[in-house]
């Protein structure tokens, strides 16, 4: 279809001949992290906000779905584009607009990358409040879009929570712009809110306010063995109620997951030469003042230490250290190498149902099948839990009965199927599954509402018939 | 009507003839901040979220529409009820239902008064991380309703932020429920947010699942009088960078506001003693484990008088000096009462824009006609500025000018017309005025698809056609 797309001279007009994507040149592009992304065989690149909204006119008058790229980092095929609908990137909107210091807010453009927007702020001793491992490459739309979550969501929520105004650009190409810089807006329905994790499929990001933290520099970081959740959340209760606004990171890694971590980056770094425990947090506290944090927290943990709460602990002396940590933590792609097949999830739960609820998964899925490893790991404040299912016979053949023993008891413990990557094309069978009573039917009278046509970005979160 | 209202049998069937009052009854009522609130002349007061679904749907059946009733504490309107319509109140639901101190989460009816909710989870060293003058009558389902701000929002956001879980009654009855209690929660739209500050034009809210914060002990409150908005911003550059997570409150008052607040409250409390200055910020420092906040501040302080970006200050050294002071702030009907007339808004805009917002509204009301007094206090970090108009001519026939002249320039500074108390009636014509372009069509898209018959508090933040 590409190669001879009717719609490419008008595209190419809009845009510019360099603006454009097709046909050959497609395959010289990087699909990222889904290898459908440019299933679509058309990338359109526009340069403004205006041209964004001319493509989506077009392709509205057209009757073509556009499918907004960003990062391409996104896990759940949000993304994805099949033929006849235009992949609509907004990796040339990447500017960093204004930042006003005094209101700790910052306009930029949706694709710009969170590097380079925290590169941006942090040379003013701010910090857009969000951090992740894919901040490389994710871009700030994609990351509304999604309402990522991330590390420090526990602190400063997730992208929703840093969002203050939102450009978007409707399925008919209308621009629609409130792009105010405060926190307290109460004028009516908050419609950014619509948009914020919408996956695309209401309209697409093209401008954003996001609210701005002040930066907090890292004053200790530790990797700390743990004999249990119990001890976990004492710990946890005792790091929050001393050291609430100086935590910057309290990340969970479980045994299967470290062991794997460690010797997956083995060659690389060697090993951290902690104690084997049931589990791992890596907690990175913040500087503060006078206050001496490095002092603060060798106390808390000797006590922790005598009380049985922590088991061994690994502070790290230097940078290198730090780096490496962090790496087993953040490097999650490698565990689970080892199995022949893997399975990933991204669920959420109430902090103390984190311990029971593994307890009963591995206990379900040994009753479905033996030999399925869980490798745990995530943001632990957060109650996210991701998770890599590994075997050495095929999981995916049997995807559908290990996903409902993930996904069973979510809803009855307050939990959700997807903390933070979103339903996009992999998760719209789970959610029509496990979606409170109704949603699906209030979701599908939004997309009637806002998109009666069904063109943007269809077929993801939920099936729209036309 | 209401007395010989065809509705009331079968309404006493559903809540209990102890659960309606109607004629002479309603005028034992205290109709609260709005003398219109108990315009229908019929309040129900369901018991449960089943007995306010079964309302509903009477009312839906019988084309009725139901104006919700909260703590009756808002103030634009918003619960306004007509001859015909049915007011249904909340607060016999108002139970605290289940608290997770390790999930810092609480599960709680709608009609549980703010203040109830403190007391409730501060027992367990928690915090709802809201906190506003009206805690004592103001109720979680109309804090949800309006998105309420108040005196932390700067720290924890507004209600919006504190929000994880909720149940609401839908147009039709039917009960629309999530109550998951975790903050990531990627599943499709966020529909809960569309019932957040819709001021129960959409649904009524009936539960929620509330997210908790470490509860922080005031170690510092200090009154403090400054030169002028330059020594405030870099006052509180110093202030957020040295004291992110310990500063709880930095409210605004100006000279115009204190000076009438003190002579207001003069023979209950005395002179606070401050120098005269041009405005005044009250400060709060929470406690902070083994650091010195007391001294920290007072170090700060000193540095803060010597650079001169403060001239006067008083520090609180006893609680009833902390609570006169908070008087000050908080009793914020007083002030202006000396004036024939007064009219009260709520505004808000980047936190450098407040000095020359104010500078410029002076200008254009003395262009307007001179003689009318600017009272302007709130809540300074927000950029949300409480403003009091006085004058010895009547003000409200020139209403519609002054409003013009205070809301003129906030869009393009970035601001807002309404930061923290909503649209409800009394707003709506300045929102057709001043909403971005589009706004008001897709409030009407989204309230067609959930309330197609109008019938949840019509005519609040707009007119909906049925």
């Amino acid at each position: 279809m590409s190669q001879t797309d009717p719609l490419l001279p008008a595209l190419a007009e809009l845009v510019g001949a360099d603006g454009v994507r097709s046909g050959e040149a497609i395959a010289l592009l990087d699909p990222g992290w889904h290898p459908d992304n440019l299933g679509a065989g058309l990338v359109v690149y526009p340069r403004s906000v205006e041209e964004v909204a001319a493509v989506v006119a077009l392709c509205h008058r057209s009757r073509r779905a556009v499918v907004p790229h960003g990062g391409l980092s996104g896990l759940a095929g949000g993304a994805v584009s099949r033929p006849g609908e235009v992949a609509l990137s907004l990796r040339r909107l990447d500017r960093v607009l204004a930042l006003d210091p005094a209101g700790a807010t910052l306009l930029v453009e949706a694709g710009a990358t969170l590097e380079a927007v925290q590169a941006a702020v942090a040379a003013h001793g701010l910090d857009p409040g969000i951090d992740l491992a894919a901040r490389g490459s994710a871009t700030i739309g994609g990351l509304i879009a999604t309402n990522a979550g991330g590390i420090r969501a526990f602190r400063h929520g997730t992208m929703r929570q840093r969002v203050l105004g939102l450009e978007t650009v409707l399925a008919d190409g209308t621009v629609y712009s409130d792009l105010a810089g405060v926190l307290k807006n109460n004028t009516g329905y908050d419609l950014k809110q619509l948009f914020i994790g919408a996956e695309g499929t209401l309209g697409i990001v093209t401008r954003a306010v996001l609210r701005l933290e002040p930066l907090q520099a890292p004053a200790a970081t530790a990797l700390l063995g743990l004999p249990g959740f119990d001890a976990a959340l004492a710990l946890c209760a005792r790091l929050r109620r001393e050291h609430p606004a100086r935590l910057l990171a309290v990340e969970l890694m479980e045994r299967g997951y470290f062991a794997s971590a460690e010797r997956a980056l083995a060659a690389h770094q060697g090993a951290v030469g902690i104690a084997d425990c049931p589990l791992y947090l890596l907690i990175e506290l913040a500087a503060d003042g006078a206050l001496d944090v490095p002092e603060a927290f060798a106390a808390l943990l000797g006590a922790a230490l005598d009380q049985g709460l922590v088991t061994d602990c690994v502070l790290a002396q230097s940078e290198t250290q730090r780096a490496a940590l962090w790496r087993l933590r953040e490097d999650s792609d490698a565990p689970g190498r080892e199995f022949a097949d893997r399975l990933h999830f991204d669920v959420s739960l109430p902090l103390a149902q984190i311990g029971p609820y593994l307890g009963r998964l591995r206990a379900g899925l040994d009753g479905l099948a033996p030999g399925i490893a869980v490798l745990a790991y995530g943001h632990f404040l957060d109650g996210n839990l991701h998770l890599t299912l590994g075997a050495d016979e095929p999981l995916v053949p049997r995807h559908e009965a290990v996903e409902a023993c993930v996904y069973a008891s979510l809803a009855g413990l307050g939990g959700s199927i997807s903390a933070e990557h979103g339903i996009g094309l992999d998760k719209k069978a789970a959610l029509a599954a496990h979606a409170p009573p109704g949603k699906l039917e209030l979701m599908r009278r939004i997309k009637r509402a806002l998109d009666p046509e069904a063109l943007m970005n269809p077929g993801k979160i939920l099936d729209t018939p036309v």
